[in-house]
């Protein structure tokens, strides 16, 4: 048994409203073009907030790449330890007996990682396996689970605390105007979550059965980082709404592989809050109810893409609603063009 | 059975001696103070040449951090096909047949990673599983090492890439003067080496039956990074070289669990070749004989500290004098301060 225990999440106080953030994008660059273009699309993204780490006048006055080094460094210890202590004491684990910890953070950067800095403040064993993962960007919360997943096979004994923590208002570029641009800093938000996955069947949740991964070719472009001396620039390509019709027919081989079951006939529904128009593409393309995705799009309203622990955070919400024997998909997609894919069943 | 086949390294082809070093800090730094004790500790180094990926005028002219992470990206993409080219032919494994890539790499950073990059240029199969680690700095050698053989455990059928690529030259700052900074610009070297994993019975080479990971509390500052609009700055503190006889009673303690023996009792040391006090600190801690870590001073000697890079040269050398039979263990250290351990048999 490998069981996902119930999340925890934190959001940080600062708040924006789809409307504030047209208002400071159309203060910062009063002549660009496509900027009525990117309006409509902000006024259609159906996210109503984001929260950030720094309220909004620091944040679009962040300077150079070692500015936001420190800030990233300062805010992902003092966040990340509370909502782990809440995690771990959530699942019933003792901490003593957390064997892995996996940290996701593509927003910022720093090493020795959170990793390290978990052990130490939260007292992990001295034996805990350190996974930081950097590099999958919204992918890497489906990723952490579907590593701790062979992780907990190895032994019943195992636990793994993974923790998802994002800053993505680190990432943003005053001087940045292209359309994209525009569609990025009104996408994503700051935000961090921690859930357990336990190696013994004590305790209820998300019991994992399977899990996939799939990578399409040549499609390295779709989502991309810059780096500059004033940090990193996510870069997301309009071709990246096309990936969701291609890769469904693999989401629909995995749950018949899984489950021997249609799409529409699971439960739960745990899909990544990529955007509207990616959540509207996963309904259309696994013909799936449009009630399905309500958790992901309930996720996206309250705060926007939050990279890596948005799948963690809509796994949460999907805790309310659980039915003993339920079968359910957990799916996030990110850069590669790479999607994660975990099945279970709800005990 | 979980099998190492031997690895492939390959360096650049730009080279620098140690005193090609004392030359060009002496030129930047006429009126430092220290210089004369750096210099005289640079000359104890052992080390006789490293390699770099650009010539020495052009690495000591590296301007901000978006000019390094361009060229990190190109010659990354470079370096990397080749060498895991050679390293999956050597292993006899289809390369339709990889399930899992590691990257290792503390020294640039992309996203998407090179795991990307790699499935697409090597063309692996599109359920390949990614692992990048960005974070674990020396110790991530070792460290893809053990999360590869936990993901072989799943399955016989498993095999892993696992490639280590390390650019330190694009981590030089011309104006850095501490004495610290002397001794980083003068031990840290380029490399990339890529080995294969698997996870049948089918092959000969270093065959795992234990692993194991240490982590030192509050020892964050021991090796760190900071991150300026320059890129990434290495820091060794010089409580580092206090680190091997705290963590060697760990060392002892795996040996004895995997073998049921002595630390001198085996017959490979495949330890990271992290400066000479270092492994002169390993050797007496452990009650060496004095050539039982020759491998890693002659890698030290040949290449600097590649630092992921490393250990993977070490496993290189030591098939060359392999004995069926033979029991070893594999130890990189990293930031955090992190040991991780490997034992097993060569077969």
């Amino acid at each position: 048994m490998t069981i996902l225990c119930e999340p925890m999440v934190y959001y940080p106080e600062h708040v924006i409203t789809n409307e504030d953030t047209i208002f400071f994008l159309d203060e910062l660059h009063p002549d660009t073009p496509n900027k009525e273009k990117a309006f409509r699309m902000i006024r259609n993204s159906t996210i109503e907030k984001r929260h950030l780490i720094l309220p909004l006048d620091k944040t679009i006055e962040l300077g150079d790449f070692g500015e936001r080094a420190t800030i990233y460094s300062e805010e992902a210890r003092k966040q990340s330890t509370l909502v782990s202590q809440q995690a771990i004491k959530k699942s019933g684990a003792a901490t003593k007996d957390i064997s892995m910890v996996i940290v996701t953070s593509c927003t910022g950067f720093m090493m020795p990682s959170l990793t390290a800095h978990l052990i130490n403040s939260l007292k992990l064993s001295n034996s805990t396996i350190q996974l930081p993962i950097a590099q999958m960007g919204c992918a890497a919360g489906a990723s952490a689970i579907n590593r701790a997943y062979e992780h907990c096979q190895q032994n019943s004994s195992n636990n793994v605390l993974i923790v998802a923590l994002e800053t993505a208002s680190l990432c943003f570029h005053r001087e940045a105007n292209r359309l994209q641009d525009f569609i990025t800093n009104s996408l994503f938000g700051d935000g961090v979550a921690a859930v357990v996955m336990k190696g013994d069947d004590n305790g209820s949740g998300f019991k994992l059965s399977n899990t996939q991964s799939h990578f399409m070719n040549n499609s390295e472009e779709y989502i991309t980082y810059s780096i500059t001396s004033n940090g990193f620039h996510f870069s997301l390509d309009k071709d990246v709404m096309h990936s969701i019709s291609k890769v469904a027919p693999k989401i629909v081989q995995f749950i018949e592989d899984s489950f021997d079951k249609k799409p529409h006939e699971l439960d739960s529904y745990i899909f990544h809050t990529g955007g509207k128009r990616i959540l509207d593409e996963v309904e259309r393309c696994l013909s799936l109810n449009s009630s399905s995705l309500d958790n992901s799009r309930n996720c996206l309203r309250d705060t926007g893409n939050t990279s890596s622990v948005a799948v963690i955070d809509v796994l949460k919400r999907h805790f309310k609603q659980r039915k003993v024997g339920g079968l359910g998909v957990l799916v996030a997609f990110g850069p590669g063009f790479t999607t994660e894919m975990s099945a279970g069943e709800w005990v």
